[in-house]
């Protein structure tokens, strides 16, 4: 099975309006594989970015991580799993 | 306290001696915070960067991810879980 990410939607006002100063990128996880979009700045980031993702095991779930670049660390903003199950058919193949 | 990783040792030989394609990079986590290594090529990659970690919880621990850098996808190619207690005096202060 295939997964394509076909979008990303925008996080909007990330902590409360006070996220423009994000640089802000996503970590896509599923078991030992991951793929990471580019850096966007601001508090209403969009990514907009495809990503293909091959497994034999639908048990399995992404685990989807929003982080905020920095100069010495970069800090998690949040966290979701969705287990594959719950991905739209429009987004598998 | 902080932890000052002030050397990173090479790994020997990954994946026996198939790892001269790898483009490696670590990356440690503590609780939200991560830093990243530059990505080293070949079998017997050596980092050697420092990193600062705060934290006043000598209960949590250091997630340390080693991982093979793609076009499409970075695989995992391990782990180790490192608690604060075992973090040799020399790296904290």
């Amino acid at each position: 099975m295939s997964i394509n990410m076909l979008q990303c939607s925008g996080a909007e006002d990330m902590r409360g309006g006070s996220g423009s100063q994000y640089n802000s990128y996503v970590t896509l996880k599923l078991q030992n594989v991951k793929s990471t979009t580019v850096t966007v700045k601001g508090p209403s980031p969009c990514w907009e970015q495809d990503f293909l993702f091959e497994t034999n095991d639908v048990n399995q779930g992404l685990l989807i991580e929003v982080w905020d670049k920095g100069i010495i660390w970069d800090r998690a903003i949040g966290y979701h799993y969705l287990p594959l199950p719950q991905v739209p058919p429009f987004h598998t193949r």
